[in-house]
């Protein structure tokens, strides 16, 4: 079977993002996660920053409410909420970058949107809290929370959004063809692994 | 890393069990299904149908709560319900086969059961309902469920126990080091892929 197409979701500190650019490179294939963004800023007029924090993250459950009220109900958002019109855009994107070809996608609920391509592959790449507790640390350094709590905050606010917008649970190794724990398999593992499974070798 | 311990926990229908038999044979290992079944008939006493039946199977979801009753008060059962004795043998079988050295074990809890090795790598194999269906219906025969009820069926049971004895949710990719959707990847490149990770290669 021929993949053209590849997502990536995951757990915050797994590696998964780094994964998809290292099999990305590997395959030749275009690799989108900032890209995406900067294309959904000129398609919103959204800043990327607003587009980054809020394209992949439900906010503060305490302000979910908030979330998906209306914020705008003249213009091109048309009633939507916010979130619901950053969506909308982002949904749009995706669909234009997989008929343009080859690529590796990263987060986004990209597996979701991209159900009914048969030559699109999705994994999701997870890892045990303490594996990944140190990794964020080594690779952002420390901050006031702790990373157990940075972990579970950046995470349930990924699991919220995924779940608010496709009706699937988030982790649920049904929802993937792959799934893979890197602390088990190890990070350059899982690129190889990936890449042979897109090649067919 | 150097695993010696393969589990398999599959769907009905997916293919794991196939799947636990080959790499089995590929890499040289025991294989611990029907064998484990023999082993825990020995040691409780009970007849290996029912423990086939009942080792990974909870019973239709209306006699649960005949399930979870005291069925036997006195003698090696000690108090414990049927259910929980057989998980407490299949448990130390299962202990002891994994110290004896490297096998691949399907289903019965083993992932959790085996959750402190180190030298232990877990899958969960799964499919969609389509793929299970057809495969079931090719493999099994027709019978007068259709094979959907079948699939969840049986997969319920299966999700009950795993949950009841371990209180994790069955099928969530954070408990396993790999999932696998057959379907997407293909039973023999399932067996491939898994023999390359188990060697390091």
């Amino acid at each position: 079977m021929a993949y053209r197409i590849i997502t990536i979701s995951r757990q915050f500190g797994s590696g998964g993002r780094s994964i998809g650019h290292k099999l990305a490179e590997r395959l030749g294939f275009a690799y989108y996660d900032k890209e995406l963004v900067k294309q959904v800023a000129t398609v919103t007029g959204f800043a990327p920053e607003y587009i980054e924090e809020k394209g992949e993250y439900a906010p503060n459950r305490s302000k979910l409410s908030y979330l998906f009220t209306t914020v705008g109900t003249a213009g091109v958002m048309n009633g939507m909420s916010a979130a619901d019109y950053l969506y909308t855009m982002q949904r749009k994107v995706i669909l234009d970058l997989a008929e343009k070809g080859d690529c590796v996608i990263v987060g986004r609920c990209a597996d979701y949107i991209l159900r009914d391509r048969e030559d699109t592959f999705n994994a999701f790449i997870h890892a045990p809290t303490a594996y990944r507790a140190e990794r964020i640390v080594r690779l952002y350094g420390e901050s006031e929370q702790s990373p157990e709590k940075r972990l579970s905050d950046k995470d349930g606010k990924r699991r919220v959004n995924y779940e608010h917008f496709t009706g699937r649970k988030w982790g649920a190794a049904e929802n993937y063809d792959i799934c893979l724990n890197t602390a088990a398999i190890g990070e350059d593992n899982c690129v190889e692994l990936l890449y042979r499974i897109v090649k067919g070798e």
